[in-house]
């Protein structure tokens, strides 16, 4: 059920400046109990929403490991994004006009600690478990460093601690891209599509890697023009179909909030940093994903004292954690068993 | 030495077409001795050029494997390229103007046909090795398909048999890049600039991979904006400098190349096409390559009969022929000793 909390602000920002006040959209899934303790709260990727049942197929459901019947799952889109949460597209109250590229940057912290503000208003002091993937995973690392008795168990997944230069050098290239629009800049939710959908092409090789296209694109023995291949297309389609459900603006600043990700910003650096996390802690990799390779996980649970790492195998790359649903359900339902 | 050779035309193209009349640019470096079996032909990858000193730094020279002082070396630039041979910033005979987007697409086989003609010019019937590195790969397995008896000994470094959906993904990535600069089609070599630095950018990412970029290019851990990485910096700077150095045109028509690629077209498939393969055969591989994943070389290695296969280990992903010179040269030197 999609739900929204409204905070009055002024809504203060980790760079400087304010929001007026924001919005965050929420959906829970399942019952909270008498003494609260059976809350999951799941944190969400780049483009997508609060609703996980709806990204994140084979995970909402009886024995899958986000069991409405169980727990009370709750999921709120971020501070930036277009699904409901205040951000680009929200129409700013001193114009009357959707913000567009007048938004302020904000970081993942201003995403956390938007989330926090919802899990007071929830009257949530206690969290049974987190779980964070990819940009969700940023926050969920952020968010148990900042308050490390928030939750018992937590779960990163295809995450990192820091934006690495790798995730910068995807950026930046789609940011190249995106401000070669001519359209780029002007003040309409509906500028810089062509840009946008370039980025999202670039995004997606990060999320694909070679194992995952080679299988899934293949072209046909016969086909008549040497110099086509069915990939085209589908990076073509992929950029149109983001340029449907989201807005340039947005995605920006997404992006941006990613390369501002340092949870040992200000902590004394990463490692320091992630000593501060209390909760059981599970670290999950994908076997192929070039964008947060194993070696990353693998040295983000080194730093967190008793965590568990699994690395997932998987042809899927970054995606993985989208696709193998049932190798997470058993991989979670191993994890609980044994703590 | 740079020299030039002109072939009056007609020189008919793969898919149609013709161009009235081509000039090939290339570099010797060494002597050629009496009975002519003394030549190592190397064929260069997407954007460099015919002086294989000047691209492929610790390989030219006495006890490297390009020993001028033992072998005639010959590296002839590719057609489309902008380094003197026949490409779209060549003048159009018929306008008196540079082709520009009116120079016709080409095929890896027209790059092949165009050297084999420099060959004949040259009096070469038969070569002693050949050397392809990436791109530079596609065509030397083309010109071993097309002509088995024309080398006693081949190498092939970091390629592939035919474009992948993976390299084809990220040439779309950048084709859509270069489309959304408003330049682009204009009948000039400075056009669409912007699009070809973000080209760059992306291309660079497939050159580098996760490791190489976490090496390089990593923050320091005082920076002052939480937003900034110098690797975007890095992705803007190498996206000029190649602005200076190549046109758009060129650079799509050689990644088009790239795209139609495929060893088994019209002959009845990769596997039927590497057989035809007679000359000793060495596949190199870069362990931490994503572009071409060793796994690929090891295909292609396996599709060759004979052949000898070599995984470099390095963390420079593709960019490691480029600066792996010493592991090259022993492996090289080794490969020699063997046959």
């Amino acid at each position: 059920m999609k739900q929204f909390y409204s905070y009055p602000g002024p809504f203060s920002l980790e760079c400087g400046g304010s929001l007026p006040g924001i919005t965050v959209a929420y959906h829970t899934f399942g019952t909270l109990n008498a003494d609260k303790s059976n809350v999951i709260w799941v944190m969400h990727g780049l483009t997508a929403n609060s609703d996980v049942a709806d990204w994140w197929p084979g995970t909402v459901g009886p024995q899958k490991f986000l069991d409405p019947e169980k727990y009370f799952i709750i999921c709120a889109n971020v501070l930036g994004s277009c699904y409901g949460t205040t951000g680009p597209a929200s129409v700013c109250p001193s114009t009357g006009k959707p913000w567009c590229n007048h938004f302020p940057k904000i970081t993942i912290r201003d995403m956390v600690k938007a989330h926090r503000l919802l899990a007071g208003h929830l009257g949530i002091k206690k969290i049974h478990e987190i779980i964070g993937v990819s940009l969700g995973g940023f926050q969920a690392i952020e968010w148990m460093v900042e308050d490390p008795e928030i939750a018992e168990n937590v779960m990163f997944c295809a995450t990192d601690a820091s934006c690495s230069p790798w995730l910068a050098a995807f950026n930046q290239s789609m940011y190249m891209a995106i401000h070669t629009d001519p359209t780029w800049g002007e003040p309409r939710l509906d500028a810089a599509k062509e840009g946008l959908a370039t980025a999202r092409s670039i995004a997606l090789i990060s999320y694909r890697g070679p194992f995952a296209y080679n299988m899934s694109q293949r072209d046909s023995d016969d086909k008549a023009d040497p110099f086509f291949h069915r990939v085209q297309t589908y990076q073509e389609y992929q950029g149109e179909k983001l340029c449907r459900r989201f807005d340039v603006y947005s995605y920006v600043r997404i992006c941006q909030s990613s390369d501002s990700h340092d949870v040992g910003r200000g902590r004394g650096g990463i490692r320091k940093a992630l000593e501060r996390i209390k909760a059981r802690t599970l670290v999950i990799g994908i076997s192929s994903d070039i964008l947060f390779p194993p070696e990353c996980l693998r040295q983000l649970a080194g730093n967190i004292p008793g965590s568990r790492l699994e690395v997932m195998e998987s042809d899927f790359a970054h995606d993985g954690f989208l696709i193998e649903h049932e190798k997470l359900n058993k991989i979670m339902h191993r994890w609980r068993a044994s703590r």
